[in-house]
């Protein structure tokens, strides 16, 4: 993988109608844009806009050369495993030059599990 | 609040067609049994079982004397902000006598988003 450009993160949600959902990712994306002096965008499967596409169109625009997909979901339903690949796909169709990786699910990592746990041993100690 | 009984926990997720979606849900569950001696179950709002209600049930019979509801979403939105609370005004009328509180979705917390910008981290330095 070429390291000349940059490497893009996507964060990818399922999207809701309330806007409000949309504020944990939003401070999701601003904290890793601290972190990373990389692009750092959102995506949506529905609902809520960009979609994938858009976002990885405008990461390609933005001279990323390398783009890293990561799926904001607890698990890997349907969505994760069935339409986000096929959303991908038609990504990696539009962009042939430019590599298009894809995460496992957060909701899958232990270390993000435990923090979940942590904070239903504070809640139920309140 | 009395403290004569057991204080049980609910993990209440979104549900899904997918039984591998709720593979996280139950990796919570089992974390969280293992770090306390008092019930941990999981409810989901749709497509698994149980429902709120049932699971509220259980633990009611389960001799807990109070129950906490995590809601187990990233965003809250419609589901967490007007399904929730309706169940949960229900779960109350029935057991009057076990206080049932309800926490914000686990992904307003501020150590789980930090867990999943290392996440995203580690994702993109691969």
């Amino acid at each position: 993988m070429s390291k000349s450009g940059k490497h893009g993160i996507i964060l990818f949600g399922h999207g809701a109608r309330d806007p409000r959902w949309g504020e944990p990712f939003e401070r999701l994306a601003a904290k890793l844009r601290v972190l990373r002096g990389e692009p750092v965008s959102l995506a949506f499967l529905e609902l809520m806009s960009p979609d994938l596409p858009a976002a990885v169109a405008r990461q390609a625009a933005g001279a990323c050369d390398a783009i890293t997909i990561v799926p904001v979901f607890f698990g890997q339903g349907g969505h994760v495993r069935r339409d986000l690949p096929e959303i991908v796909d038609k990504c990696r169709a539009a962009h042939p030059n430019i590599p298009i990786s894809c995460a496992i699910a957060v909701g899958e990592d232990d270390a993000v599990l435990d923090a979940v746990v942590e904070y239903c041993l504070r809640q139920s100690d309140q």
